[in-house]
């Protein structure tokens, strides 16, 4: 097939190793990020949400021809945001995501899936983010404190989105969820709701307290059974280590310690686990006016 | 400090390089699981898992000293099996847990935290184990269609442990449960309910009819709505493969096709999270007579 050269801007990137694609590549890592204020994002599915939900923040859309022709909705969200999207060849998208940063799997480097775009950081602000949150009214939130795994804190974010939770909090030393692994499980959601990180845990919770919101954590040894409680209309599900769940001064402080019943052998639930069947819990009991669309176990 | 040698025997490894490391890091192929007839279990907790549930099926216990140390219950349960435990070097552990086979993530070289086990594949056969569930009563099964990841694989075994599901089957080309990944990722959950393979859906479709098992698959355009329908009491919950959900043909032949309700902007679940929400939301609704053991968000 022939077309048209891109008329590249600056100039075209046809090096593996060139400076540029060095750049991308090093966004994989937190301080590049912090340094630039840029993110990298991984993959038709959640480039598709960073264009359609955050367009303003997008700045870059590097694309295969072969992911052009199979996406022709990218190109034309990204025209649509003022971006002028370059196609690059396949090794140019591979070196772009590839990366040898902590927080980037193995698996990261083959799956790109042909596109790549470039996009401000978020304001991510935490205590910003709760001062926008209405004074009254249902609320839902999930405090993630010290999750440390970027695919978790992606698959966390999505469930979050599909519960209709209002807002994400990442306190501690949990991952980045700007990272590309973490933006790339999260499908997309991380572009979907607010996701905002830094939060000192005392000052949180005490910030929650001020809102209104009760702060419910889970806990094997509570008295309280997830299935038998009425939830509070405005909470905020708090999230442990992957190793060793919440904390017992959080658990301490928590307006809420709810055990998950159990009835099988297993001795406990991974922490995406716990969170899904906390968040869709809370959904239940306040099911009603939420959306009918589209739903399923697709995409992984 | 000094500790009276090993006897080992047959003899003591004390290279990585060595036939017996070699044979043991072949089993995280496939091939290899099916050639030999044996599984490796990597870690600690699956290895606990192994020895508390299946201690007939175990056949070689290596620890490091750390390890030894730090988990004295696991040489306990073993010598209680007649398994005598090998101490081996950290580097050792490490080489066996090392492998190039597809199913085996670039994590799992570095996290096999001093603990290996070698033991028999168990037997799997799917229709004997339908035929070994009683005749009436409720009961919960899963069944996966090409969920292609072991860490997913893993993931949906451990958590339909926790919901207490009786029966997991794996149909199609699915991951293998029996592979070190997931059997990692499903924290032992593997060893505690029945886990078969091999199942031909359509055949498996019409035993399950036969047994007097509904079946229900996940869809975004069906019209029962998860949270408002009254769940069947012998109900196999089907999920398909991580990208495409399940296949219209095997929707079709469902007799319950269920909309789990999304609330945010999230097109879809993943197919841990759309599995888990279906399986507690089951649990719920037979809520009663569960046990109320240890519950929480702990282990990764």
């Amino acid at each position: 097939m022939t077309r048209l050269p891109e008329r590249p801007d600056p100039a075209p990137i046809t090096s593996p190793r060139s400076d540029r694609v060095r750049r991308i590549a090093a966004l994989s890592g937190r301080s590049a990020r912090r340094r630039t204020g840029l993110l990298r994002v991984d993959g038709p599915q959640a480039v598709r949400s960073l264009l359609s939900e955050r367009a303003a923040d997008a700045r870059e859309l590097f694309l295969t021809e072969t992911a052009d022709a199979a996406h022709p909705e990218l190109r034309e969200l990204a025209e649509r945001a003022g971006i002028r999207p370059r196609t690059v060849a396949e090794e140019i998208i591979r070196a772009m995501a590839r990366s040898d940063d902590a927080d980037h799997g193995a698996d990261d480097v083959a799956t790109p899936q042909g596109a790549i775009a470039v996009a401000a950081r978020p304001a991510d602000d935490w205590s910003t983010a709760l001062g926008a949150l209405p004074d009254s009214g249902p609320l839902t939130l999930l405090v993630l404190a010290e999750v440390r795994d970027p695919g978790n804190v992606g698959t966390l974010v999505r469930a979050a989105d599909a519960a209709g939770a209002d807002l994400v909090v990442l306190a501690r030393a949990s991952a980045d969820p700007w990272g590309p692994k973490a933006i790339r499980a999260s499908a997309g959601s991380a572009f979907h709701l607010p996701v905002v990180t830094g939060a000192p845990l005392p000052e949180l919770l005490e910030a929650l307290a001020a809102r209104g919101i009760a702060v419910a954590a889970t806990s094997g040894h509570a008295d309280a059974d997830l299935f038998e409680l009425e939830l509070p209309g405005r909470l905020a599900w708090v999230m442990g280590n992957e190793a060793r769940g919440v904390d017992e001064e959080t658990l301490a402080a928590a307006d809420l310690a709810v055990r998950i019943p159990l009835a099988g052998r297993a001795e406990s639930l991974n922490v995406a686990t716990a969170a899904t069947v906390c968040l869709f819990e809370t959904l239940r009991q306040r099911h009603g006016g939420i959306r009918t669309g589209a739903a399923g176990s697709a995409t992984p």
